[in-house]
């Protein structure tokens, strides 16, 4: 089948997921019978193009690596907003990774509305929108009959939704925790080595791990909005950023790191949903865990979540929880659902 | 919808499934839309009822837990043999949960046919045939149109093959390593802790992790059987059990242990399998690996596995490998998938 798509934010993920479907062509068509073609391409920087008869994406991404207008590719119409490539644009599904913003979720909050008018599919790794009004949202999918996928805004490319939802089908999660932002936890292995919470900053954004105004990883922003994502998408919540307790790693000092270890434990930032007296309740702080458990041996800028159900012990998966390549591929897990149905997978394997 | 098994082999894995069904009547009716009924059940010790209008898991578990016969159950029909059962019961999946045969696969094998023959389903956590014959078995069920589902021959109740095939779908595993043996990684942890081999066999012994004759797990021979099975359903191998060199953790002392610790690493039983020049490799083997390995921190009877792929770093998995109740929903878990198709899930998520 052939699976037409606007997207709409060209930056780093954008870019991944057009890398990725350059890349993977063939292979996509061959092995799950989907050829993807990238209709439009809309960009708040780059200006956009919309060429009913499928971009070619090397040339896409020569002109945006090179930090070109994209309105230079040789062929369609320039000049559209976003909001006209969503509604107008003859795409199935709109990719929606403009930037995040947790607290109003616009542009992208309104960009998901215009998809699900125009009753096409709605695939996003973008946090503020579910973190913020995933209900309203779902309803407003499910209403116009369109999908609405967002797996990357969790782990990126590391499954969780999907795992929850699907792969562990048949069990009650009694609760989730876990590592969710790669940052600080690069941040706080640092510090185990000994160096100080400023000089592990200022490590963490040479490494490109850390923004200059590293607010949103440090005070626990980022993992806050995969948290409540988590609690209401999987354990049924209606939580609000205002009903989550929230604590970054910006007070630990060497002494704390220091004596925790030879406790023979860690400090982790931790994201935490569990089922308490009937609701759902969550958090984000830094806790103490002993070595022994999963989460403890996850250095650097990994991530991890543990599962806990009620007939598995704890299920625990570790993966990156950021990277170009890895948040395009989230990406793409999400559109070869929509292309394939649910069976996705099922050709290869079973 | 209306789902009716019989189970053939009423030990530790059936009861736990029986159990769960029992338990979860209410929750897999409202919750996934189906309603599981077990209408016979066929044990080489135990006997054998067959009963069309469902039996009932209580009374049936109470039959089986007192070590009598459920032939002793008050209705239904007595006496058939498994082979009976699979193919002249009105079950619509035959859930097959004897024990594993490495040699020869049988009676497993000749069970799966029956059951193909008869136009039913067959779920299995038994690695025998999985391990020796998947390529037949598999077309054998696709020719007679119906469901093969093995999940739990892996990793028990965490889920591996579903992750694999559908959460990981659209990437190229390149390959696969973990640690696939519960039992001989509890003996590994316990000698970290001074134990000699055959003290921490003895101790695992005693806390029913291994066998009276422990050769299957600590000759390598279950890791093996789960390696064929990635590695042939994953990787699309061919592999044979004489394919695959095999080493178990029967030579390790307390010297190799300790000097390992003094380097920062471990012993681990490490099953693995990759691409290598066009075919599909595969090894089990102690190997010592640095602590900052993932795999490293997987102390006592859990397992885990790690996933990398084209796109996306290493991914890894970490759950319990064994288990009454938890190799039990594995079971579940397929049957879901059969019942509900493979939106399973969705209902509840998207």
């Amino acid at each position: 089948m052939h699976h037409r798509l606007a997207i709409i934010g060209f930056g780093t993920v954008g870019r991944g997921l057009a890398e990725i479907l350059h890349k993977k062509k063939e292979d996509l068509k061959q092995r799950c019978g989907v050829e993807f073609s990238v209709v439009a391409v809309s960009d708040l920087l780059l200006g956009s193009v919309y060429w009913e008869k499928g971009l070619k994406l090397s040339q896409l991404l020569n002109l945006a690596n090179e930090g070109q207008s994209i309105a230079a590719y040789p062929d369609g119409i320039k000049g559209w907003d976003s909001f006209r490539v969503i509604k107008e644009s003859r795409a199935d599904t709109i990719v929606e990774v403009t930037y995040t913003d947790l607290k109003t979720g616009e542009p992208a909050i309104s960009h998901f509305k215009a998809a699900f008018e125009s009753g096409k599919h709605l695939v996003t790794t973008n946090k503020g929108p579910v973190a913020l009004c995933y209900r309203d949202l779902a309803a407003m999918a499910e209403e116009r009959g369109v999908q609405f996928r967002f797996e990357g805004t969790v782990m990126s490319g590391t499954p969780v939704l999907n795992l929850a939802a699907r792969t562990l089908a048949g069990t009650t999660i009694k609760d989730i925790r876990g590592i969710l932002n790669g940052t600080t936890n690069y941040i706080l292995t640092e510090m185990e080595k000994g160096l100080s919470y400023s000089a592990a900053l200022k490590q963490a954004q040479e490494m490109g791990y850390a923004e200059a105004n590293p607010e949103a990883d440090v005070e626990g922003w980022d993992a806050l909005a995969k948290v409540i994502i988590l609690a209401n998408v999987l354990l049924g919540g209606d939580l609000k950023v205002q009903d989550v307790p929230r604590k970054g790693i910006t007070g630990l000092t060497p002494e704390d790191i220091h004596r925790a270890a030879q406790a023979e434990m860690r400090w982790k930032l931790i994201g935490k949903v569990q089922r308490e007296n009937g609701s759902v309740v969550a958090s984000v702080a830094p806790e103490t865990i002993p070595n022994s458990d999963p989460l403890a041996g996850i250095g650097g800028a990994t991530n991890a979540l543990t599962f806990t159900s009620d007939f598995l012990g704890p299920v625990t998966i570790v993966g990156p929880g950021a990277g170009r390549l890895e948040t395009g591929y989230a990406l793409l897990n999400d559109l070869l659902h929509i292309s394939v149905g649910d069976g996705i997978g099922s050709k290869d394997f079973w």
